[in-house]
């Protein structure tokens, strides 16, 4: 891998704040990004438009979006017309889409190959999470096993390397690493069940979630709710 | 997992020679078999059709296709505007599609959490192949590694299995067994540039493969050449 390739990188983009975050941090590092956003029939388009949105703000060198209709294969409130939950669940709640990281990273890594880009950035936490399986260091650490074996270029010494600078943050420190970084929250959408302007409910899982960060990290929180 | 769900299968199906008899062996053991087949922008829309005709031929008991536009990311001769090479070349091929069993598999491997599957069928082959990385042992062995921690139900004990029942197989085994199997391979379209008929062209590394085989194995090829 020359050193060019290495300074190459894809980055997950889901329109919220993680995701922005981990993009600011790579781009941060002098790191030339393309962002990947996956269409996966979600309800939530606002999420989509919100992330084409952060990638120019944040000097993204390209954005592409990937359709994947992952309603057929069903099994999650957030593809599915199941009611999104408005208070938080023990255990894995009800808006998890099955594989769903497994299948951006499966993705991500066919683009990496296509750039030769040597970098793939997924802003996934392990902290303040919903308790997604695929959200786990133990699942980063398998799929960059696999990252060595899959595609053409891998070799045990030269793969694609899977970066998750957030995973270990809470949900504040994530929030003030992007504000050092100058992330522009308003920009983000990290609500279940956005309105068709990016609107958050205030009220499911994720909307507590990042309510919570800006109180703990002592920031005004930016987020247009309806 | 209880013993239903352990008889219950996702198998891959592309249309072709290999995952037909892929879907012939599950089926041969009792296995509930639930088939998948991945539309990826793929030029030879024929195997689709076929993998359709083939699931309801061997009894499975669904069939589901997804959509996924993997010419977005590009790379390959199969899904790009790249002229499909007529001579078996060195190495890897342009035909090769950038990280497509990952992708084939994570999306299995959702469908068989929301399915409550035990098992995923891919007839992926190491000895008669045409040197795709993710078609080797070591592919396998890591995505199986993967599946004990990504989906909900994953649990060291209890993973979901991935099994590849043609992996050290040669090509002239594939279609002894499948031939024993009764699997009409005249329903199976292997070629890369198929027409629309699913009329094979009788010149690509994969008719010849192909062609090969039913040779090596002593019996009549079926195919039809366009």
């Amino acid at each position: 891998m020359t050193d060019e390739q290495r300074k190459r990188a894809v980055v997950l983009l889901s329109g919220g704040l993680d995701s922005a975050t981990t993009l600011a941090a790579a781009r941060s590092q002098g790191i030339e990004c393309h962002t990947l956003a996956l269409d996966y029939g979600q309800r939530h388009n606002a999420e989509l438009q919100a992330a084409a949105r952060i990638s120019a703000a944040l000097g993204a060198s390209s954005h592409k979006v990937i359709s994947i209709d992952l309603r057929a294969i069903g099994g999650s409130a957030l593809t599915d017309d199941i009611e999104v939950p408005e208070t938080r669940s023990e255990g894995i709640p009800v808006t998890y889409v099955p594989a769903r990281n497994t299948v951006l990273l499966a993705i991500a890594l066919g683009f990496a190959e296509t750039l030769e880009a040597g970098r793939i950035y997924i802003g996934v936490n392990a902290v303040d999470y919903s308790g997604y399986p695929d959200c786990r260091p133990a699942f980063i650490a398998a799929f960059q096993d696999l990252a060595r074996v899959a595609i053409a270029r891998s070799s045990r010494h030269d793969a694609v390397e899977i970066l998750t600078p957030l995973i270990h943050l809470t949900k504040a420190e994530i929030i003030q690493m992007g504000t050092g970084l100058d992330v522009d929250y308003r920009l983000t959408v990290s609500c279940y069940q956005a309105d068709a302007q990016g609107r958050a409910c205030g009220r499911c899982d994720s909307c507590e979630i990042r309510r919570e960060g800006f109180l703990a990290a002592g920031l005004p929180d930016p987020t247009r709710y309806a």
